[in-house]
């Protein structure tokens, strides 16, 4: 007999991580709601034409690849085998899986443009594969949590963003957190001002090994790639820790003082944070981190990343502005900002501080302790009594020891149990159990009801 | 440039199409907690040895199978490709996308059996994948909505059952429905009492095209699989329409005088219905159906199936209880009860018979103009305000032409617009417009949250 297994890299959600993450998926999706963002799903599996190429040679290696339904070998030869997995591949499959949402999402946008009410806010919940070598932290399987706004340049969406990060954080319980924000245009400038223009690019790949490999390896990786050693020396402030935004912002003038791009990058942030100021919230938690770059090329403006400071843990959460998200389906000029969450490290941060509430231990409210015949009767009308009241109650369904039922209902950490005995039958009072004071009363239905409601 | 596309028998479901089947999804998890059940999730990918075998000869043939990644080709040989794709398969395929729950669920309570306390109560809403021929109402891709309980042969299991189907479709105001149940071991005796011992499931593919092909149909192909023609003249009574469940049983207990199968079917049906009596609601929406059979060879006590009877489709939920779910894992005698609704087609029947609530066009309550500088900076402040109320609502990110703000509010099926020109922002009174009355009213901000909150 087989002992069965799932893949490696995969994942089974049972009842109490699905409960907390559920947790997180509904704060997320009740903030990205709250701020008129609408929901889209898009298939699991999309055609192997839409996904290739979209994410570099490593990506393409990367995705699942579905095989054709039927005699999948019907369309090929000998010598395509020959060939090799390669070539014999778009002989035998066409579909892959679900790389990320944003390609999907520029595909759904080109597909219904004629539809669409620009500009357009989606979000989506959606799992996404990646055949990655499996490891700590690290899945073939997991979920990403997307919002975009596509079809309007208005940086009131990028005000709208950080409130969104800083929303659902303080919804989560998080209190510790950094929103590092920057803007490519900085980014782009500071290569034309140190005599590098062009070189955006390698400056942004050094630029973001920062944290991991330190300030003086990143100059000398620089240098290396043919930056000059003295004109980098004027970065000295874009390095310095703990300065405000206001200093930041002070050096970028001086430094842009006779740089077009520069200067609209600084505009751009000052527009950011004046929308801001009209929210009036106490702590916005942003940092202008001069020294983020992000990885992804396809940024053009702004750019966000989200630290848990109490965790040693990577950004949980990140995005940008981009200009031309559909470009490769056809559809030019399509201006678009959006943000991504990471529940997987969401969730292990709030494990982590203990962030979880207690009262999402259990969707269970009040469990019946069954003794069989006339005592089940009476608790069908109960639990019937309480569900008509909007409580989660259920009857054990079987007349078992007293003992396998209260561990059934301490494993589920239902809150409540109920005792209904003969005498109780009679009487019509009910035992109650709080499960976590260990505190019995004996009541009414009445008072058992109104005892499970204000327990919260 | 490439025209993007999606798989066949795929769909996009956009924003309205979302709102609607997460008031469904919404709807069925919410009576799944509230009696108890704890939702899993499953991996998307499973084990091909996992999967196969399974679903019959023809299932095997429509599990979507993905490729191994990498060089997937390192393993095999030229004479493995000629001998086909059959054998070839095994060789560069190790997993299939899941094609139900329920075998997922059976892996998942063998892997976790002893972490487990039974009976285990889980529900599972997760897509499922067939490599079937689309065509309407038939997708490749298609969510199921299951709740198990196993581990326990209770029948008040079958009694919450019907309970659970009541109250989904109560509260989705669906009133005309019809809940059909019997229970396999009274269509087990049927075949012993009319000379036919052991040839229960030709009986029950027979009699389960019913509806399709008509009884003198059912009756000529059970004469053909070597039924007898005289005893099936026995059988009058059951193809009888409008009988009570009293009528049925009735005839059953005559019918079962000697048979102690049939007994148990009988003692079985009355217990599940005495424990409903013990809920006391009106009208369980039941009809005891002695032709009900479904085609699933695994059940072996109760069946269930609801037909919604004002539109023309198949069964919109069905269930029943099985013995061994797990007994192909290796884990024996694990009894369990199950129900599945089919959104899809709960989705159209609640289009045809209009019953989605007004509410849930959108989930969007408010939209402010924008008329840029000024009034972008007011509109912020209003927009907050109304968020920290709990309202969902947005400020246009540009300064747009009206015309084309209030296309999108209309696109967007928003029921309020706000507008707040210069000689508002100086009185602090505002604009709000009625979308559905087209009523426009001049308020202060304290009483424009109090309209849109108590718009319900």
């Amino acid at each position: 007999m087989q002992k069965p297994s799932i893949p490696r890299g995969t994942r089974d959600f049972g009842p109490e991580q699905m409960v907390r993450r559920n947790y997180i998926f509904d704060t997320i999706k009740a903030v990205y709601q709250k701020y008129g963002f609408s929901q889209l799903e898009t298939p699991t599996m999309e055609n192997l034409s839409v996904l290739t190429g979209k994410y570099g040679d490593e990506g393409d290696q990367l995705l699942f690849k579905v095989l054709n339904s039927g005699d999948f070998l019907s369309k090929t030869e000998a010598t395509d085998y020959e060939s090799g997995s390669k070539n014999l591949l778009p002989k035998i499959s066409e579909k892959g899986l679900r790389y990320d949402l944003t390609v999907p999402f520029a595909r759904y946008v080109v597909m219904h443009r004629n539809d669409i009410s620009f500009p357009f806010k989606r979000f989506q919940i959606q799992p996404v594969w990646r055949a990655d070598r499996p490891q700590k932290g690290r899945y073939r399987e997991f979920y990403q949590c997307d919002a975009d706004v596509v079809g309007t340049d208005s940086l009131l969406c990028e005000a709208e963003i950080i409130m969104m990060i800083n929303e659902v954080f303080d919804k989560l319980g998080l209190k510790n957190f950094t929103i590092k924000f920057n803007n490519r245009k900085v980014l782009s400038a500071i290569t034309e001002v140190i005599g590098a223009p062009g070189k955006e690019t390698e400056f942004c790949v050094a630029i973001d090994k920062l944290d991991k490999i330190g300030k003086d390896k990143v100059i000398e990786e620089l240098v290396e790639r043919g930056f000059s050693s003295e004109n980098l020396s004027q970065l000295d402030p874009i390095f310095a820790t703990n300065q405000s935004i206001d200093d930041n912002l002070n050096f970028l003038k001086g430094f842009f003082a006779a740089n077009e791009t520069g200067q609209k990058g600084i505009q751009e942030i000052e527009e950011i944070l004046t929308y801001l100021k009209g929210y009036s919230i106490d702590n916005p938690h942003l940092e202008l981190d001069l020294t983020l770059a992000r990885g992804l090329s396809y940024y053009t403006g702004s750019i966000f990343e989200v630290k848990a400071n109490d965790v040693k843990i990577g950004s949980i959460c990140g995005g940008g502005r981009y200009d031309n998200l559909t470009g490769v389906f056809g559809l030019k000029d399509v201006s678009g900002v959006g943000i991504s969450f990471g529940v997987d490290r969401i969730y292990d941060v709030l494990e982590e501080l203990n962030l979880y509430p207690e009262s999402h231990a259990s969707s269970l409210q009040a469990m019946i302790v069954n003794f069989g015949n006339e005592s089940m009767m009476a608790g069908i009308k109960v639990m019937q009594a309480l569900r008509l009241e909007g409580i989660n109650a259920e009857l054990y369904p079987d007349n078992a020891k007293m003992k396998k039922q209260m561990s059934y209902a301490n494993n589920k950490a239902v809150p409540f149990v109920i005792v209904i005995g003969e005498d109780e039958i009679k009487t019509e009072t009910y035992s109650l159990k709080n499960m976590a004071s260990g505190e019995q009363e004996s009541l009414k239905l009445e008072e058992v009801i109104s005892k499970i409601k204000n327990s919260h």
